[in-house]
């Protein structure tokens, strides 16, 4: 007897039975789904078209920051805010993006760490995310992992993402609340970084506050609000932290609340933002099917090998390349 | 008489004759082609299609590292080797890709004082582009700019990129040669970069080797390397530079030749290469295509605003809501 390996598919039973584990809280059913949903194992978004009308009850708080920014240490801090300085405690969930990589598993060493940290506490669930080979792989997946603890029942999830590419913007931006974890004196660059995030931020957080620069950074960011285009109904708070002994990270709580009341005390504000979140969802799924489907039928095309040849010599540009193969997708 | 503004667009003479100064070196027609691209103006693309037969022929070298890395100093200090430090001086394109800026032109301030810099040398061309609000955009974008320098007849094109995330990623991995630029000591976060970003770098170049910790980091990537999985036939270097006192910079050019003959030295090697860069070049046009056409149809689509409220109110999935547009698209 042969041990061929099967290649790996859910059918509808499996899918249901899973879904109905994971909407009961169970952790291990939770894992095995988000390992399933990033793998794009056939059969798996079934679970997720399951367990879809209970979601949307998390409150999602996106940080991100540059490498070294410390953004990780504020997320362990406000984890344990949420387990053990507020009352009742709030079960979380964490989704850590981490786009620098692409090949190896760059965040499975920091994830088991952490997850030590945690692994008492039932009432906490991390899973780390590595960015896909493929165009907007990572904001579909994470968007899956958001679905799945929040069908979990966790109160909140904060969804962590290192650096500031498209993907993880986007990311952060359609989350309810969006913090921008900045460090003193980084240079140039980070000015600039600055200008782009501006937008984005619904609270600014200056880590690393015992450093010299902290007062720069926070008047920089305060010279550049008041700089700001139109007047704005939420101006973003500007914090001063030292994730690393815990300092600021109750105040950074309290603004994530405040930001939280302001959406909710207008209806229409909350539900524009609830239906941004969903748009972007939309079309991240969108375009993963189309990048898949593209991508199937490329691998199926035994003249890719040829038509690069001939892209390489200047024999066919493109442009008309990229027509013709559309003309067959799309009939 | 109105003075309306019309839609912009190029009708098919007008891209021809943009295309036929472009390839006479006309700076202006360049910067007008790019600008006219990167605004997805309809019929620019026609000037590219043009222009093909006249490109593959720059030495494409990608730069990348985190902000405050100082690839921008050493970009700079590239571009005065290749200008005043070889025989026959060198044309030199660049681009200057910045994701840190999505909705405001963070990047519009540095390229100015940059351009000023080199204002006075015509065989100087740089180009800055913010992320494209869209899947895949900054690629697309970028590859177009890169097109335009070549057809230029560019000898060599510098392709500077901030960040971590896919897009600049597979910018920088489809250059004939990748430099990666890191410094030392900026914590934890920067060695998962580091792992991540292992295989695509051709060159490592650790800036601000002045700096305490630069051994360090430089015998952590040794023992990285050390760790790699497989023998390669190019084993890439680590260089040490001050690039704000130019130091090392002859190092570095001396490296990027020596990767060029490495590339050359076995020609299924170099076809191999460009072959990659062609697919994906393929791949990006063919991806930022359908996003568009799916735009267009989302945009005209007047349910779009209803299905966000259904999707909000999980009335509807956005698996299924995907799958019928798909449907309608693809026919």
């Amino acid at each position: 007897m042969s041990t061929r390996t099967l290649p790996p598919t859910l059918t509808p039973d499996a899918a249901a039975a899973l879904a109905l584990r994971v909407r009961s809280g169970e952790l291990r059913a939770a894992a095995r789904l988000m390992r399933l949903l990033d793998d794009r194992v056939p059969g798996a978004e079934a679970a997720l078209k399951a367990l879809h009308p209970l979601t949307g009850h998390a409150r999602v708080v996106g940080i991100t920051g540059n490498p070294g920014s410390g953004k990780s240490t504020l997320t362990d801090q406000l984890i344990a805010h949420y387990r053990r300085g507020v009352t009742p405690p709030e079960t979380i969930g964490v989704v850590a993006v981490d786009p620098s990589s692409p090949y190896s598993g760059g965040a499975i060493l920091g994830d088991r760490i952490r997850m030590m940290d945690h692994a008492a506490d039932p009432g906490v669930f991390i899973r780390s995310l590595a960015t896909r080979g493929q165009l907007g792989g990572l904001s579909r997946s994470t968007d899956d992992v958001i679905q799945v603890l929040d069908a979990m029942g966790k109160d909140r999830i904060l969804v962590e993402t290192v650096g500031v590419g498209q993907d993880e913007i986007d990311i952060v931006k359609t989350a309810e609340t969006a913090i921008v974890v900045l460090v003193p004196g980084l240079g140039d660059d980070v000015q600039a970084i600055k200008a782009g995030i501006l937008e984005i931020a619904d609270i600014f957080v200056v880590n690393k506050a015992d450093r010299d620069g902290a007062l720069r950074t926070v008047s920089d960011l305060k010279q550049m609000q008041s700089l700001g285009q139109k007047p704005r109904t939420w101006e973003p708070p500007i914090l001063s932290t030292v994730a690393t002994r815990g300092e600021g990270i109750a105040a950074v709580a309290e603004a994530i609340e405040a930001h939280r009341q302001h959406l909710a005390s207008d209806p229409e504000r909350l539900a524009r933002r609830q239906r941004e979140r969903a748009a972007h969802r939309f079309r991240t799924i969108l375009m993963d099917r189309v990048a898949q489907r593209l991508g199937v039928l490329l691998a199926e095309d035994a003249r890719l090998e040829t038509l690069c040849d001939r892209l390489v010599h200047r024999e066919l540009d493109p442009y008309t390349a990229a027509d013709e193969l559309l003309a067959r997708f799309a009939g």
